[in-house]
């Protein structure tokens, strides 16, 4: 298949993660084609570098074509919805007051463990197709609202049923305490039980923990990804987002691939992470869609050298936003982040904190073919004009998905 | 034409406009259908009072029926863009330093004026159907990028180039002083060659001014806004947006149809709009985009009876976002507006604000079919899962157009 008439091709090429200034720098060529086969890239380039008998032709019509977006934090698998919770927020409720009367994470957890997996898997499809509508090609995605052996497993065997996205697993048993145990009883279960059936049965590459007042405390986080990182998983770790916890520090402490949160990490942190090969995943739906103004300080990280990424943390209670250009909007408007610096944010930043480099984030030879084509002829259009939906087509490996 | 198994069927039946704690009043029927004759709504209600013998049947297969959305202040047609403007303010610029560098408003007078007629009606068409995808049925249109008799006269007659949406033209040639006259002689070609121009035409409905510091001044709309009442057309007026005016007394006072912005208006601007039939239009994408957080005070407003509406004040500078959904959920997430609030503010009270309840704003009989279908059982979905595009079609005067 060779796509033509390609207005402006953002390949990204030339390897990453981006730090500093370089966050800036993306390949773009104009006038350009793509040649792509058995569903992986073969070259990208000028247009008249390409042979015109290919008789397999997608004609881009000048349109701006973009490698497939990354999104490094989703939890896009639960029962039920909490639509009534984001009411209560609207007339003034906080997260942490719908939590304490038991809604919030434990409301999902109560809908999620009655569901049926019909109905899990139908939810997660659902949100699949929102992703390749906004020009995700790959999701990390977290199990979390199970808290429990047999609801964990069907979360992450529910995740299983796509075919359309590329999926990195996460088993995140360590989301929050279930109602129904001791704290130390559901530790013992995630490292006893939990971890360990998960690793042998593969349904994981990452291991998760949310380390906040009220959820794990930096000691329990230590006993779970010891333990993780014993059974063969990647880190990961929701840290300094409601409170500041030195979280970051806990994560680099660690050696977690990823630093997820960071709203009110210090410049201690910046510095810890500066010094480390963590990546910091930064989430500005959940500041904005729980109203706060208080977004994590990514000018200072990308100023400090950090490879920051972008992610939409997509879930039923504080980010129900599936859009990556919503979340390249906020970082633009609200995070001083140039357009290209949110684009690399969302490729190959993000492929780099999934170890992932090698076949996604970028339009090179030998790479996955997975690619998006946008009603513009400007890649900047589609964080300007937020909302406009400028989406023509995605495709996965070189097949069309939406 | 029959539009039968209708999930949820949000009629906003009942008259407005929705003074107080009304505005969360709005009619869902479940398990519904719309019968549709000669682009009018003939009957909405349940199901089963419908007749089974009809063959020009659109099956909405559960999902959710509401008005088209009424959008009353858009800005949609202009020449070239300003996307450089927002990297600028990426990087630290503010609105009005640009603005005083040459760029803002006068950046699009100058494209404008050198865009041809085929270039405005392609922007113009464009920025339709991006209306249309996210479910938006009328808008009120304004020019103001002219700022002469010809291109403000260019600008209006572009507006009619449209089939899909209905368009309610306005004429804001008041949007800012062209840089090649003084403020004196420019108010004189207002009041005595573009606004008797284009009365006479019958180009515009509605006169505007942007009332702010280096913009018009109070006195300066006494005489312009006064000139346009002789001349028959009704009138808004941008006020309080940047700098506390007491924008909102004005437009009391001239007897404006509505005050737009409203973003520093103090509590006696929201009593004076209290005992006036003044209507409030918010315009809350307007500080998103500008990366701002103070948003007009919409709790105080509908808390005080005010029939508070919502738009996109979509143009290319301080808000490029066409998208009503998006505004609906900046209002449940910033502003603490319910979404049956937020639904209200973008139909009947729209509706009501530019005087065409009659017929568009609820789904009753008699007026014209302008509905949308969205892929969900619960309208609320559509602010809740922000960025997800839920919409499956929209039509107007029964014409799908989207």
């Amino acid at each position: 298949m060779l796509v033509t008439n390609i207005g402006q091709l953002v390949t990204i090429a030339g390897g990453g993660p981006r730090r500093g200034a370089a966050m800036d720098e993306i390949e773009i060529i104009s006038n350009a084609a793509m040649l792509v086969r058995d569903g992986l890239i073969v070259a990208a380039g000028p247009a008249s570098e390409f042979p015109t008998d290919e008789t397999d032709i997608v004609d881009a019509g000048g349109r701006t074509v973009l490698p497939g977006f990354v999104d490094a934090h989703t939890h896009p698998v639960w029962g039920g919805n909490r639509i009534d919770e984001f009411e209560q927020r609207a007339s003034g409720a906080t997260y942490e007051q719908i939590a304490a009367n038991g809604g919030g994470i434990q409301s999902s957890v109560r809908q999620t463990r009655s569901a049926s997996d019909d109905e899990l898997g139908k939810n997660f499809a659902r949100h699949c197709q929102w992703f390749c509508r906004n020009g995700t090609t790959t999701i990390e995605a977290k199990s979390g609202y199970g808290l429990d052996l047999e609801t964990e497993l069907r979360l992450l065997c529910s995740l299983k049923g796509t075919h359309q996205l590329r999926v990195v697993p996460t088993v995140l048993a360590a989301h929050a305490i279930p109602l129904d145990k001791s704290k130390e009883h559901y530790i013992a279960d995630i490292c006893e039980a939990i971890l360990p059936e998960v690793a042998a049965k593969k349904l994981a590459v990452y291991a998760d923990i949310f380390v906040e007042q009220g959820y794990f405390t930096a000691d329990d986080a230590r006993l779970i990804m010891g333990r993780a990182k014993e059974l063969g998983f990647k880190l990961k770790m929701h840290v300094d987002q409601l409170s500041a916890g030195a979280g970051a520090e806990l994560a680099v402490e660690l050696g977690a691939a990823t630093a997820d949160h960071l709203e009110q990490t210090s410049e201690a942190g910046i510095q810890a992470l500066a010094a480390s090969s963590t990546f910091p995943v930064l989430l500005p739906a959940s500041v904005y869609a729980l109203g706060k103004t208080r977004y994590p300080d990514a000018r200072r990280m990308i100023d400090s050298g950090l490879p920051v990424v972008l992610a939409t943390d997509f879930n039923p209670g504080s980010s129900p936003i599936p859009s990556i250009p919503m979340i390249m909007s906020l970082a633009c408007t609200q995070m001083h982040m140039s357009p290209a610096e949110a684009l690399t944010a969302v490729t190959v930043n993000a492929a780099c904190s999934l170890d992932y480099f090698d076949r996604i984030g970028s339009l090179e030879p030998s790479k996955y073919a997975d690619f998006t084509i946008w009603d513009t002829s400007d890649f900047r259009e589609i964080v300007y004009f937020c909302g406009a939906n400028l989406l023509w087509r995605t495709y996965v490996g070189g097949i069309q998905v939406s």
